[in-house]
């Protein structure tokens, strides 16, 4: 049987840019390196930040921009750890945007913060439409959510520096394919870097940590 | 340490209402039952309506609208099976929408289909604030996502007549508290309906087959 497809055009505007160069400008200046992360709902955004603010906390100083829609039960995780968090309530919105963040940077210490998380709305369709003024785009990605995410969700995928593909510990659970994941990947991004992860048993997270505190280390040794 | 909330306002137009009541009325005179199914991406949007249509395909006469950002890969699924089925692709938006919907069943026999699945896009965030004319809202939700969901995706839980709370094949393997998700909702939603299943299993399917046809039987004696 024929397929029709219909195709509908949006356009997703740009103005959000200047907001977010502005916002690159002061997180340079403090020579934070900013991470921009962004996944499904409940695919492990918030596990692994307190995760890896618990491994690195000793050695970076690390702050945190919890984005949701509604609640503040991620910003509690990470208070309870003693990192200075903040959170935004989206009231519906989809993504965070550059307006939302420069909010934020008021009540964060980032002239004593090395390492910023901006954990993004669960949402696999926008929030790369919108920058915030990170230095990388981090993408979690998990298992259960099945090995053919990047071709019905390829904008996220094309548009990442990292993926995590977390939720490792399930594969013997599930018909789930690295090799298809892997190829579409890398078909639409040929630079991404993908770290497979459990972030519950800690399978494959020391390679993810040793990444991200060299890139910490390098933005901090740039002249500012 | 304080928690810094920040709230974002933002708008959600309700220029669609007058068109999905339009869109009801064109479903309603050819007595189809439609159902609109929501979730976040890889929760068993595409495998529900699948298995729903080797379950009932030789009692009822079915058809088909898919919404995805990108791709026709769920559409194939379907078509395979020989129901009609019209993809939709939304170019980047993050729902359907009552004018994409009217576009859809020009391409659909309504006078020949007794239930209409519409899949939205895979998104906890937007969907429920664009009515399509649709009889039920059923959200899909999965273990694997984490029984907090409702807490940080409220409106969508709010907004739904029926949960299929789906993978309780892998119930043994996470830490999912059927009692928590279920408190939760409940207090956002005290009409709903859960039906626990597991697509790949089997398992609880039945109570929903039966609750399906239960309505299609119901809206096929209508008065048109």
């Amino acid at each position: 049987m024929a397929i029709k497809v219909i195709k509908v055009g949006e356009d997703i505007l740009g103005a959000n840019e200047e907001k977010a160069r502005t916002n690159k400008q002061q997180l340079d200046k403090n020579r934070v390196f900013t991470i921009n992360i962004m996944s499904s709902p409940g695919a492990g955004k918030t596990s692994v930040i307190l995760s890896t603010i618990n491994r690195l906390k000793d050695k970076v100083k690390i702050a945190v921009i919890e984005g949701d829609v509604a609640s503040s039960v991620d910003a509690e995780k990470v208070s309870k750890l003693g990192i200075p968090v903040v959170q935004i309530n989206t009231a519906g919105g989809c993504h965070l945007d550059a307006n939302m963040v420069e909010s934020a940077f008021k009540n964060l210490p980032l002239d004593e913060t090395d390492l910023l998380f901006i954990e993004n709305v669960g949402n696999l369709i926008c929030p790369n439409a919108f920058s915030l003024g990170e230095d990388r785009r981090i993408m979690i990605s998990s298992l259960p959510e099945g090995d053919d995410k990047p071709h019905k969700y390829p904008a996220m995928f094309a548009d990442t520096d990292v993926i995590l593909l977390n939720k490792t510990d399930l594969q013997p659970y599930l018909d789930f394919s690295f090799d298809d994941f892997k190829k579409t990947v890398t078909n639409l991004n040929s630079d991404v870097t993908i770290f497979p992860v459990s972030c519950k048993t800690g399978e494959g997270m020391e390679a993810w940590f040793s990444w991200l505190e060299g890139e910490v280390e390098s933005k901090k040794g740039q002249a500012a």
